[in-house]
């Protein structure tokens, strides 16, 4: 995988990125030194996966930097503003390496602070002035709402079908990643057909990411990932690797004993071992690589080889990644 | 007051609004059961004052119809899902007579469904198709989030000037109030002069409407507002009319008591009776006139005596309102 053939190209937006980030840290420095800190906070790091998505997306056609660089703000920013609320609903401690702000602020500002981030993402999506990424950006944030709400509404439910899962996580993390794609294709003047296949790129990249999140919620460690593993077995969320242990272990399961009689400690621990000792860690990758391999399957229709290259060395990344 | 002035010329729209909620509420019957049932609950009720803003303020030029309904929606939406996280963010159990979305499914799901309303909001105001709609509904969002935010850290804290006071509630109600009439002028080709004088109409408006929520939150009873009396003081913000009884009564008060050493439930019903039994709800009542006087100073401004008619009672109406 060659890190640089992803990045290269687009270094120098994403260094514009971080520095719209630091441009809304520093507009509440002077009147709400309260709402600076928390931005501070919480807007830094990342893996700046969707902002990526939406400047490689818009290198095809006419790359349109004014419109893509506000709208890689806006992927990042929804992102970033749905971690806060996922943490505050989750009661979550740490999160890339750090405090979360429920943790560190309480729930309620929690809850404020994405509500904020929710706001700035929407108007860096209208700074676009392009009405159609408004209303992509805005049917987004709904289907990540359904999909975090379906998962919450099925929390510690064992009668879940693969499909369920796969339809939840294409709300709750597809959505955004095909948006990111989409919209810099759109941004970019790019013929539908073209839309359509860098839309569905995200999507099924979307899909392939929460797999491999999911296993490295299993096989990861807390130093790697910077926030606690197993956490989705705490919060009650049948992951593919949950399913497949169900599958092939009916009868004594630890999941099974978790979600029915709760002994969280005890069950997950033992969940994380009967997985790391099993082959279905295979077939999980094995599920994660076909939706990567359906992400690509289109892009030999895009013009120019080589920026292609970089979306499908993003495609290995999300397979490879560690973290 | 006649109420018939204020709803009789948009009747059929605020009509039209309702069943664009019921179309909301519909949407999700069959895919999303317990959506739906969320939905059903909230989208109901309410006063209606802020689609009543949009509609009424885009009558003076080109109305139009097929913009300002979904704009008068989205309003009303936005309004709706900034309650739902305030309730959940206050622990409220009771709101508009019945209980709220966090006491009967969690404070969890209020966050995702308030995520989903801002959503929905986004949505029907990019329906307008007006780019400058759209960035005023994002700005004001962030500006209300702002607004939430600094009553959150301000909480229990004695010190703070009436400036304080009315750059909060400008922050959390009236940015709103003036998001409403605004777009409602933007919609209908008003000029600017005039979409300026609306947007300060829709702004004073504010002001003096959550100066009478203040007071009603003293003078009022349960039965009447639909919640509990009592509940700013509850939640440590200091409104209008706590700060004019700490002025009076700067020794002996239950409202520093209230802040200092707790104990709720003596202290807010002794503040609430020493408030009522004094001139001091006069006062209050006295600066909420003022603005509503200020929100209409320019309607002379505007065409149409009989249409500003409308405007001028909605004004009466907010001082005079019960709940």
């Amino acid at each position: 995988m060659k890190i640089s053939t992803i990045y290269e190209p687009i270094q120098k937006e994403l260094l514009e990125v971080e520095n719209q980030f630091k441009a809304i840290v520093e507009s509440e420095h002077e009147n709400f030194p309260n709402l600076y800190k928390m931005l501070s906070h919480v807007l830094v790091g990342g893996k700046v996966i969707r902002p990526t998505l939406t400047l490689l997306a818009g290198r095809f056609y006419n790359y349109n930097r004014d419109k893509l660089l506000p709208m890689a703000t806006a992927s990042e920013l929804l992102h970033i503003a749905t971690l806060v609320h996922d943490d505050a609903i989750d009661k979550s401690d740490v999160r890339r390496w750090r405090e979360t702000v429920n943790k560190l602020w309480g729930e309620e500002k929690a809850i404020l602070l994405g509500d904020y981030l929710f706001a700035k993402a929407g108007e860096f999506a209208a700074a676009t002035e392009n009405l159609r990424v408004v209303k992509v950006f805005a049917q987004t944030l709904e289907t990540i709402s359904q999909g975090e709400l379906k998962q919450s509404f099925d929390a510690f439910k064992l009668e879940q079908t693969r499909e369920n899962y796969i339809e939840r996580i294409a709300k709750k993390t597809a959505a955004l990643f095909a948006m990111s794609t989409e919209t810099g294709a759109i941004l970019s003047d790019a013929p539908e057909a073209s839309i359509q296949i860098l839309k569905d790129y995200g999507y099924n990249l979307g899909i392939a990411f929460q797999i491999v999140d999911d296993i490295l919620d299993f096989t990861s460690s807390e130093e790697e990932l910077g926030k606690p593993i197993g956490s989705d077995l705490a919060q009650g969320t049948l992951t593919l690797p949950a399913m497949l242990l169900l599958d092939k272990y009916p009868e004594d399961n630890p999941v099974k004993r978790l979600f029915q009689n709760g002994d969280k400690p005890e069950n997950i621990k033992r969940a994380i071992e009967l997985l790391r000792n099993s082959p279905l860690v295979q077939d999980c990758y094995a599920l994660a690589s076909d939706y990567c391999t359906r992400a690509c399957r289109k892009l030999d229709k895009l013009p120019d080889d080589s920026k292609r290259q970089a979306l499908m060395e993003l495609a290995k990344y999300v397979i490879e990644r560690k973290r």
